[in-house]
């Protein structure tokens, strides 16, 4: 039997990822389920419905109640809550800077930080000085990611994970997706996924 | 002090409305909280966002996506679930008879076996005679209400309950509100509502 694994499928402008983000690798490994790390835009699947900015800014009631949701919920897990401005943040450097630093050991402490200044303190995503001072932080080569998110490469691996992730029917963020192919969406959901990943490991 | 209350506001073609109203009349009893019964449409709130039809039906990868939860919550609650024929169903007669019975006895025993039938046995909610006949098994008094649901007094009556949904900010089904003001949507908020109602009792 192989280990017990979860795909995290996460955009950085989203509220409820970060949710999930701040909560996914205590729960997975408490649980022993591996987490594949899988950062990708929200923004190409939203364009195909032809929305422009997120459903919270096109539906006023349904954004209200998102905000208060999002307060209680934070309560709950005791996170700090700050509304960014603009809503939604551009998180498309910190997504190719996660998806240089997937596999590493790095992934889970710059997903957590980049969150946390997003969504606790205010903090604007886009700024690559930014970007690189978290780099610095959690001690991966700022200069040396900085420049790669730039390529091609780069680029164009991010743009195969969103048509990876429509391919997978994900339309939302966090989505969670396990090894035997069951998707499941919304915060609320995480600690169902991880079940299922235990209960279905290959 | 006041009993602890929650105001739960239904549409009949909601799929996870039917998880929350199969549970909500027990749970709530167990808490001690009263239930003010809200039985509301869907389709004018939807229709001001320019929708004609479900969310679900309008975003393909969304609705396939909520038919696999709904089977996995189901499994989850141990209720049947079968997909109604057609998506969404017309819920207005039943939602003119539940006004009409929201203060009866009658109500719990009534939204229980439209969403049974509608979602566990794909029966057509929108057939007067079904409707009817849901009537006599609960023992109401099926003539009278069935012949009082064509009054412009019921219609004019349901009507101004979907303002009083929007205006309370509500935006989709099942959605919850507790006597100081507090919204909650979706099934997988009933228990949170539920406590606010009891940590907030007037």
């Amino acid at each position: 039997m192989s280990r017990p694994a979860i795909s995290f499928w996460f955009e950085f402008a989203s509220t409820y990822s970060y949710l999930s983000a701040m909560r996914i690798e205590t729960l997975a490994a408490k649980r022993g389920v591996d987490i594949d790390w899988r950062p990708f835009l929200l923004g190409p699947i939203f364009a195909d419905l032809g929305w422009s900015t997120s459903p919270f800014n096109i539906q006023p009631a349904k954004g209200s109640y998102m905000w208060r949701d999002m307060e209680r919920q934070c309560e709950l897990l005791s996170l700090p809550l700050s509304r960014p401005e603009p809503f939604p943040q551009n998180g498309i450097k910190a997504a190719r800077i996660a998806w240089c630093l997937r596999k590493s050991e790095w992934i889970g402490g710059f997903v957590r930080a980049v969150y946390a200044a997003e969504f606790g303190q205010r903090q604007d995503i886009s700024d690559a000085a930014f970007l690189a001072s978290v780099l610095v932080d959690i001690g991966a080569s700022a200069r040396e990611i900085m420049e790669r998110i730039e390529t091609g490469e780069v680029k164009a691996a991010l743009k195969a994970e969103v048509e990876e992730a429509k391919r997978l029917g994900i339309f939302g963020s966090p989505s969670f997706v396990t090894s035997d192919g069951e998707l499941f969406w919304g915060n609320d959901r995480l600690e169902q996924a991880l079940e299922w990943a235990l209960r279905h490991a290959g």
